[in-house]
């Protein structure tokens, strides 16, 4: 490829990038679309550490389906129970973009029939419209993992995806090892897309299973796939070189127009390709489409939300959605770029829902809450002392550890109390949690508590599974008296993150915690060197929540009224 | 590029590179060498919340000469007054291999001689045998930033040159911005670099300050520059596409005979170029020499290393040197890795001093189990009914939410109660943790604990900031008058993962602990609906761990004579 060639995609690292964004909106429609397929919930959750409940699935897949990305595939049914639960779930989400993809392999050897393979017959139980399976590309693993012959693997292929399309499936075949399977062999893996090609596979995936290829490598390879295919192609890396990222983008360029990924880059050993650099690189410097520029600035709040759940610490260095990618530390850059963003940015971090930073002059943030507070229907004057006073105490708390992505409550209560619109509905007098172990009995939990509504002292107890739960039915048993609403709430979603996980035992504790009434959800958010302490603010906010929105007012006569 | 050539690097990933390991230690002499620049205590120390003390950078350098490491840059003596304490210390350490560079800028465009530039005198006192200075490739910066003409920077950067080496300095020369530069004027970038190249800089290195530029780009921007030059041609690049590593390493086939990065990739927004990754790719993909295969399994100790000195967290998932980089989870990877280590390795872990590891999770087979359980040098015949008792009551606690994944200690200790190995140390006749909050103050805890160590019972309190940390500090307080050893042991970390989030407070959670003694460190993990409870069986695993490691008898006798 000539230099001049080159100048083409460069869209994001030079002066050209901000008109080329400015343009973006009206030519989309004409940039050349790049299938996203995120697995996340599927190749993601053999990242170490990684762990999702049926829940946690259904909760990502909603949230990628919102950001648009095109297939999410959701697990192997044929290897994980859990998983079909999450198939047999979702078709309730009604999302509203993506296509929900079940994984598996083509049929084991030992079936003469493909139907009869129990694996086969999970995908089609799973009743997506998608199926996604691999089949084996390199030599060695035919004889080795395999232990059949050449011939066999390639009937293995074709007669897997054939039975899957003749039920109407929509068919995606992954060639697993492929790059080192044309190395070894070049015809022969060649030969293997083929007959997924003939048997009617809608795409055809060229997987770097073990993510050892070198870029250029990628490109080569992958060219000789496109010059003997009709099939659309994709591609799948893994980061165990380093360069997952790189491989997927340069792929795109010479030819694939489709890309799996995970988000945060979770994955098995170095990890999946990271959609979250991915995608910005396709919309921002590749011109081509991904999610659209629109969507495209919600990245950084999906791959929080993303980490949030799969409870892993979202690393600051993350290119494009990391805390830390648009952060000037030093005193030169910090100038310039006061100057010239583009000095030493290269994108504007809004284009990915990020912003800019600068670490010793803690300048920002202003926007971002006044955003944040727009979005929650709150009135703020961007010129009021107020306005700043809130910029300051949630920078404090943020610093603190609090973070309220997904603590939408949390945060309102916190304006309300910065603009002395709050009062509590009750005075704690204080509260008491045992946990008490006999012999190799197992643990027992009680709290008692003392509070005050109005004047009026309550003073409790209850047991719980633990202390957690001992405060929290202790909390509402002394409340519901008062405000018998309380009923209706339940907790749906309690989450523990150690901060500074090197304080050990010692570290600071954040507690998310959902609740419901049935008809709203909300998360509450409290942070603490104690663990109770902490679950005890996220549970009173949880609370305090409920009872503004149902009595709205802050004095006693008001709610005598409400609830006469 | 045809495809011919890339099969000359392709070393790592295919069936060639045992063969090209084996004859490596031959042939080093005779490969083509790559100089590895380090700049972890200059661009590194840019990472947010990353501060290296003078001790600290000692300790690094002493460390990354031992591997072979050809340059370090130890710091910008004119920008940091710490960083010159540095360069009167590091030329007393006696260092065999490495050559110390001080970094800076070109002079100064307010003053007319370049000897009168605080900067540059500041370089020459730091008294390094090699200055690094850099200077501007980039229309845009010469304009904005200095504010000077595009001729006057040309000379600044030859006549800063030039001192430099009149004064007897090996002089590198950074051209910042270089592709940056070179897209918004081709002919002025290269004109920048030929200022250096007349004023005598033995090596001039082109920078993706911004960390924007594609591999491609990259490439094709370094081969106008090596066609233009006589001088030796380097490679600085930043991870703000998520490429850096890809970008390094392209350049380095095409060209460049230096390469600029970090260790563990620290430095500002997004990080620098992975050392880590760059070494293994030079040696064991592109079948160049960095520093040499000898010294390159040594590398995944002093990763650990120096992020053990700069505090940060070592990312399990690093490319070649993270603890994640050779797990297999999958059941289908792991009964192949054990067939076949190729088929799902890119290079074997042990040339870079890492190591295979399979993880125990609910994917895992009866492969898994028996493949861990030989590590740990514990015997286990697979046809016996003790491996399928293994077997089934491990898939009986994955159920239940156990995971063994970073938490190898419990497994072994389980592993030896299921094969009627194991006794206890000691007896619990109970324990209580009172965590209590009076009105608005916050909470403080308390823990109280009885057991029985050979028959004599003790009785003891402590407190600590949560109830976990009070219930560890009564426990040891308790056991370390028995077992003195346990004062040796601190714990390193504490990871709290709720199970079944919808439970919310009654919600099943996973505590996994992980604890050192200085010379080794060791996961346990517990699970309860109770908090406290599950804090308390990893707690108890983590101190039996370390006390078989000491004494390793199960009875009284035995230990009394080692006490003795």
């Amino acid at each position: 490829m000539e230099y001049g060639q080159a100048i083409f995609y460069r869209g994001g690292s030079d002066q050209s990038f901000l008109c080329v964004s400015a343009v973006c909106s009206f030519l989309e429609i004409r940039m050349k679309k790049i299938q996203i397929y995120d697995t996340t919930l599927r190749d993601g959750s053999q990242g170490e550490d990684i762990s999702f409940s049926v829940d946690d699935k259904l909760h990502i897949a909603r949230k990628l389906d919102e950001l648009g990305i095109d297939y999410i595939e959701g697990g192997w049914p044929g290897s994980n129970f859990k998983d079909m639960a999450f198939f047999k779930r979702v078709s309730e989400l009604g999302l509203k973009h993506a296509r929900v993809a079940a994984f598996g392999s083509t049929a084991h050897p030992k079936n003469s029939k493909v139907e009869d393979d129990n694996n086969i017959q999970a995908l089609i139980e799973s009743g997506t419209p998608v199926v996604t399976i691999f089949g084996k590309s390199w030599d060695l693993h035919v004889k080795v993992a395999l232990g059949i012959s050449l011939e066999r693997n390639l009937e293995l292929i074709g007669d897997s995806v054939a039975y899957l399309r003749s039920l109407g499936k929509e068919v995606i075949y992954d060639a697993e090892h492929f790059f080192d399977g044309l190395k070894a062999d070049r015809e022969y893996a060649l030969a293997t897309l083929k007959a997924a090609e003939q048997a009617g596979a809608g795409t055809i995936v060229l997987c770097d299973t073990n993510g050892g290829t070198l870029t250029e490598e990628i490109r080569d390879c992958l060219r000789s796939a496109v010059e003997r295919l009709k099939t659309p192609i994709g591609i799948h890396t893994h980061n165990d070189s380093d360069m997952a990222v790189a491989n997927s983008v340069i792929a795109i360029r010479h030819g694939a127009v489709h890309v799996q990924g995970t988000f945060n880059s979770y994955g098995e050993r170095c990890g999946n390709a990271n959609l979250c650099s991915i995608i910005p690189n396709i919309e921002l410097k590749l011109g081509m489409r991904a999610i659209g520029q629109e969507k495209l600035r919600n990245l950084t709040e999906v791959s929080h939300y993303v980490s949030e759940i799969a409870n892993m610490h979202h690393r600051q260095d993350f290119p494009f959605v990391g805390k830390s990618a648009f952060a000037h530390k030093g005193g030169i850059h910090v100038s310039a770029v006061m100057k010239e963003p583009l000095a030493y940015e290269h994108i504007p971090p809004e284009t990915v829902g990020n912003e800019r930073r600068v670490l010793i002059s803690e300048l920002s943030g202003k926007s971002n809450v006044l955003y944040k507070a727009e979005r929650m229907g709150l009135q703020l004057d961007k010129a009021s002392p107020g306005a700043q006073a809130v910029v300051n105490k949630l920078k404090e708390m943020e610093h603190y550890g609090y973070q309220f992505e997904g603590a939408e409550a949390s945060f309102e209560i916190l304006f309300n109390k910065l603009m002395n619109e709050h009062s509590e509905f009750f005075d704690l007098d204080g509260f008491r949690v045992i946990t008490e172990r006999k012999g190799s009995n197992s643990s027992t939990s009680e709290a008692v508590i003392k509070l005050r509504v109005d004047g009026t002292e309550e003073h409790t107890a209850a047991e719980g599974v633990g202390p957690v739960s001992a405060l929290d039915h202790a909390l509402r048993k002394s409340l519901t008296t008062f405000f018998p609403c309380i009923k209706d709430i339940r907790l749906t979603d309690y989450k523990v993150r150690v901060l500074n996980a090197k304080g050990a035992t010692d570290a600071k504790v954040r507690v998310l915690i959902e609740t419901s009434d049935g008809h709203e959800s909300w998360g509450t958010v409290g942070v603490s060197e104690n663990l109770i302490e902490a679950s005890w603010l996220a549970l009173v906010d949880s609370i305090t929540y409920k009872l503004k929105k149902e009595y709205g007012f802050k004095n006693k006569e008001a709610r005598e009224r409400v609830k006469g």
